[in-house]
């Protein structure tokens, strides 16, 4: 049998069944990098005048995906999401993202912050595509996690 | 007036006319990788057996999240996509995505290969999450354009 | 800090969190018109014919719209809708339209309410383009609402 | 009055109120056949190298539908899906599809598991549709659902 | 290498490249019956009453689905499609639906007009199941195409 | 025969053809108000810190509804946006939006340009719906087109 359990004893994959699991206040936040070019920060800093929507637009962008994970991994279960947050920082070698996700349901939201992570990030680098081709997003992961049997725990 | 050429000289968000753009062949590669523990790798590794989804339900959510691009990136142009393939390759530090897009349309498809690269790295960590907490997605970026005004491209 | 709840301290959107707000039933009714010509009115009041589908094709877009309404307003919680009904009523001046939608959920349905009366009133504009290319949405507005903290209300 | 409890008594179409039934764990089972030609089954026989995906492609277009139903069905329920199981069975004549889905819900999961059958069978004949244009849906049907008001029941 | 276009030569799912095919205006139509009982079928007729939205309903789920066929089907290219009819005609046995579709586009619409159809049936059956438990989908198939090299076709 | 052009001769609802349409760049502009307290409108007013992003969530939601209107409106073709700029400006009585579209392509955008003022203003509800439980939406209407068959035309 297979260690991956979104895989049956076939290898055929599933949604596993988490009609047993109890229903609980989960929180997950997630982080990731954008590097960019010196001149892209630039122009991004620039942005300061009232009104200026191009983080908005990555943030908002993040927090929508949050609420299409089910759609767009096949085998997440649909839960209902009852916080989004997604802050964006501008430092020198790039953007800093964080989203941090809750629910009350049967399933954590791991997944849900990281797709509020990294679709936030695509939108930076599609805000800043032409200024610099170059765009990588980088060290996206879980930083921290509360609720559920698995225990909480966050990163050093 | 903003370097950003999605925010007009408000600072406003706004999707860019491109109505007088050529309609051309266009194609982007982009690429990613997901670290993973070597518990994760060997169990993906495993599945070897006939039929086993693992990898091919990461391939399909990339392709199929190509095609949502407009939907998840708020000012992108819709775009008839006419090809799409991402490939997964096992190495010892986790797993290498390559997506390779075309379109005949006005303009490029640097942000679908973006898109169906992360959502497939996503669709990596949620197969393994159970096994590795900490997989982290790294160095996504696009490796390869062609088509369009800005010329083609690819990294050495 | 805002008087605007979606907005942080800094300014920043964000999805409020309800996750400490009480599951309990919740409806609400919103209403709205189309103003239409007298040549448009007279087509939709022909169609009383069996199964001539003009206003079915309205209501069932207000339907599903409801359905909808997180995946359409950026900072919208998903909820598990348990009831929407909307009616059409042809007047001399157009088309009437109310919407009614129920929850047990920890957040209200006035969002939900308000977006099926816009896309069923948009349908009637579709279904009539043809014949007249001034009409008009109106008076779109909540008229009542039950459960949750705030209380009933209803419009006088 | 109607006795199609999604029309009232009007004849017009309604969401159902459901905000009085239990949330339960309910259970529904449907089943299906793609008629294939001898060639087409052929070719999907082939397909045992390790990581082929023809069959995997069709498994996770059925646990995706099976998310997606509310959004198809103009009148069903949003409803938190928790376990999606779709078989794929190769037989000389075709491709059996059996789809099973759970819930902890106010409403069965009966549409939800015709709709990742019939997706799945869709889905099939995309894969195979270059060696057989004659393909053919047959024999969709509920094959057994618990939970709910209605009680328990099988096909013999 | 593998028969199935779908699948590369390593057996990988990709979305075939079509860029190089014409673009030319392409139709298809598909059919497919709901088997009903005879309570069910009376009660659909006696849908006669103005504005009775029995059939309204699944015809519009059906045009609405053939949009979403890229969605649902996951290999499936986006195209532009120019026209859809859904027809439904209730007989003793139940109900006939036949769906037609066109575009001008670079492939054909033999799974858009099948995805109709199916969506179409599924709403039929959605619609009837308080009376109807047993409904089963059965002969859904493609009776006609013409446009693109393979040349046209249609059943006897 | 109907007037209404989205319903054949027996009254049934169809997607129009168009293949026959030309393929020209058309534009439309809609516009509509919201109606909003004194005191919402003072709150939308304070947001001129950096990046306050009240008017911008609505903004972008706009944009992204009129990539939506396919799926929204049951009859409305598909069709390629190439631009869409959506203008919030706050006054005395609420906030003014305008939403222009454009599109290469067999239809005209005005129903994309009326989706966009719609959602737009349901979201400016969304974000003010703490403060004033009253707001309206009213005179949504298109306010100029230009391209196709019907002629350029603009309100007076």
């Amino acid at each position: 049998m297979s260690d991956l359990t979104h895989l049956d004893e076939r290898g055929a994959a599933r949604m596993v069944d988490v009609s047993d699991k109890d229903v609980t206040t989960r929180t997950a936040t997630a982080r990731g990098t954008v590097l960019l070019s010196a001149e892209a920060v630039a122009a991004l800093r620039d942005d300061t005048l009232p009104k200026g929507d191009a983080l908005a637009v990555a943030r908002i962008a993040g927090i929508q995906a949050a609420k299409r994970t089910p759609d767009l991994i096949p085998l997440c279960h649909p839960l209902p999401i009852s916080a989004v947050r997604v802050d964006l920082e501008i430092v020198d070698e790039g953007v800093h993202v964080e989203a941090a996700v809750r629910t009350t349901s049967r399933t954590g939201v791991e997944m849900e912050a990281l797709t509020a992570v990294t679709v936030c990030a695509l939108t930076v680098i599609d805000m800043t595509k032409a200024i610099d081709k170059h765009a990588v997003i980088t060290d996206v992961r879980v930083a921290a996690k509360s609720g559920g049997r698995s225990g909480d725990w966050s990163e050093g």
